[in-house]
């Protein structure tokens, strides 16, 4: 099954908006086991129309994003009306869909809006719930007239409306145009501290001899999603393979990325953790709190970027820094220490190092950092990592190699 | 002046990377007031040879990216010069820099690497100093065997290889081509605290009046930039407009985010700041951090999540917290001011508010937060705002509006 994604708008073009929809839309889709053919983005107006017809004549599928608003130069729902001789009329649902939204807001409904409730003749509307543009299906019977037999989908462009009605209205459909769309699964292991290459070397060739497994890596904020897809056994097969070779060093099964593990596992044991960052510059108590609920598990963070705040509010001695310097084994484990005691947590973790792009010297390169973990109920470790490069890979990297040592220490395992 | 932009690569369809290059490229080209007119992505492999004939077919430059690597999958030097008939011939110039690209590292060069040193005869080679593919650029005439008249620049994948590229290379010869190229020049003011409605109301139908100025708006982590692009005197005509109707909301004219002014602004007046942060979770303390040069200028950032650690370490009072709340204005300005005395610092930036998606009531929804600033010099200001929408969205708009406040006492504006 072949798939082309068009998107338009001229806010992609001019590069205002990065185009996250058309990755999301390509991840969703690799995830059916396929992906997609061609990505072509066009400006707003009549050109669309060419776009799409270009795209059915090679796609058994087309997916189109943008141009369903009330702007005059909104003008997918047109093009395609013309290209697929449609006429068009109104929708008493839609247009009742619109009235509610403007009314529950307080707003007025604007008569350009009313256009957003004429749909070609045929096509099947999908509701929108998150915006006034609802989707818009044509069967591929509707293309007949120009020859193809092509399946056009129409989403609206925010990503808020987009990925809902993607998730739920348009991929039970490409999954019942799939012979085995039904049992057609995806799992995806996130993997932690571990490097793609060592990860292909422990498990591809293993996982590439199962037949009907689609493998695919995925490297996102230090972590590689080991992808697997395909039916129902398959994927259970690859599962057990990846989870024998890799299995202390996985994350999540369910796209869960480090921190709301985290969170949820400390929430469950009824433990609180403290930070104290000097590097990361807040970066680390910036993850955790993303997370919706952090609130009951992450009460005090510290940003000790100076030699003095690491006195005062850590108890972290001027001797110690002089001795040893601020970036080194000891005052990492110091900062931690002091960051438990002053704060009653549970666990502390710390972080001191050479950010960059200046500051490092031949001991200690930029990108060397020292993490450490204290506990009230274990020994603190302290263990020195390098991650040359920008400051927003050094933070990201840091932060993610000491959120990874105090998960392994609530799991229980080793540290790696 | 036609431009497409083509892109190879199966990350990009699989939904692996985000295609940023794309957007930075758009930019790049608005800047010289013209628009990509299409954008296209095909997998890596021979696609790309058809890809690039029907760009060539309608386009005046076409802006290539991808597959100049020295996998088999990397196919563009080789589908050019197929469509345009040339024959590769091997460059010494390029071998000689791949092999001290290798020598630097202590790497050996594999045989395939010595692929990016063939070259279709005609084609003028592009330095790569950040890798070991160079682009290429075919002027118009090597495509008129083909019945075109159009431009070809190959450039790398890898955003670190591209953007120099671009901008050393390959705009000067767009610039080039361009009537008035040599004198076109682009302005990026960046407006905060001001939405973009509000900056059209204000400026648009005087900047629209100027004759050659090319407007544009681009929504930015909560700020508007208006680009203005054009020869040098519309665009200086036109700044004079945008600053003397939005001026104190101008954060820079050199695209410098708030933050970086910031920095830049302590430094100069050898002043320190430091932060306390409830619902911003250390978000504000890590924006700060992530300017290079932050350390002589922030020391201390305090992320007091907890009501007990508000007044452990911020000095707040315990009947405050029971009073008003600790989402409330005595508080934040007890916060501010607690971290000014607690640090010793210039000025203290505080925060707390409702991050949501729970704990907001009738009186303070989700999406409230009150920002104080305290300094040694002039008495305590504190604000009120309201920010609903996602955790992200509500951690970037209030820390937005807290560095915005520093801003203006820093440089003697009133409060927005």
């Amino acid at each position: 099954m072949r798939i082309e994604l068009v998107n338009t708008g001229d806010e992609l073009l001019l590069g205002d908006t990065i185009n996250t929809n058309a990755a999301w839309l390509g991840q969703q889709i690799a995830a059916l086991g396929l992906m997609v053919s061609r990505h072509l983005v066009v400006s707003d107006g009549a050109v669309i129309k060419e776009a799409m017809a270009e795209a059915a004549s090679r796609s058994d599928v087309v997916l189109v994003s943008g141009g369903l608003g009330p702007t005059s130069d909104d003008l997918t729902r047109e093009s395609i009306a013309e290209l697929l001789g449609l006429p068009m009329e109104l929708n008493e649902g839609i247009k009742s869909h619109l009235e509610a939204f403007f009314a529950k807001r307080n707003r007025s409904m604007s008569a350009s809006n009313l256009k957003q409730a004429m749909v070609p003749r045929g096509a099947i509307v999908m509701d929108n719930p998150f915006g006034t543009a609802p989707g818009l299906y044509f069967p591929a019977e509707l293309s007949h007239s120009r020859g193809w037999d092509t399946h056009f989908f129409l989403l609206p462009g925010p990503p808020r409306e987009l990925k809902p009605m993607m998730e739920t209205l348009v991929e039970p459909r490409l999954r019942a145009m799939l012979p085995d769309g039904a049992d057609r699964r995806v799992l995806y292991l996130k993997i932690t501290g571990v490097g793609e290459s060592d990860i292909v070397e422990k498990v591809e060739k293993k996982l590439e001899a199962i037949s009907g497994l689609t493998l695919g890596y995925c490297i996102r904020n230090g972590d590689v999603d080991v992808r697997l897809s395909g039916a129902a056994e398959p994927v259970d097969i690859g599962a057990v393979i990846v989870r024998e070779h890799l299995g202390t060093c996985i994350v999540s099964e369910d796209r869960r990325i480090i921190e709301e593990v985290l969170v949820q596992t400390l929430l469950e044991r009824g433990e609180t953790l403290s930070t104290a960052e000097s590097c990361t510059g807040g970066y680390m108590a910036s993850r955790i709190t993303d997370v919706s609920g952090s609130s009951r598990v992450f009460g005090h963070g510290f940003v000790t970027y100076a030699n003095e705040a690491k006195q005062k509010h850590l108890g972290v001695s001027a001797e110690l820094l002089a001795e040893h310097g601020a970036v080194s084994e000891p005052v990492a484990k110091a900062m931690a220490e002091g960051a438990l005691a002053t704060s009653g947590a549970d666990h502390a973790l710390a972080l001191t190092g050479v950010a960059g792009p200046t500051g490092g010297s031949d001991e200690k390169p930029v990108g060397t950092v020292f993490i450490s973990l204290a506990s009230k109920n274990a020994s603190t470790i302290v263990k020195r990592y390098y991650y040359p490069g920008t400051r927003d890979r050094f933070k990201l990297l840091s932060s993610q190699a000491a959120l990874e040592m105090l998960r392994r220490r609530l799991l229980g395992l080793p540290l790696a």
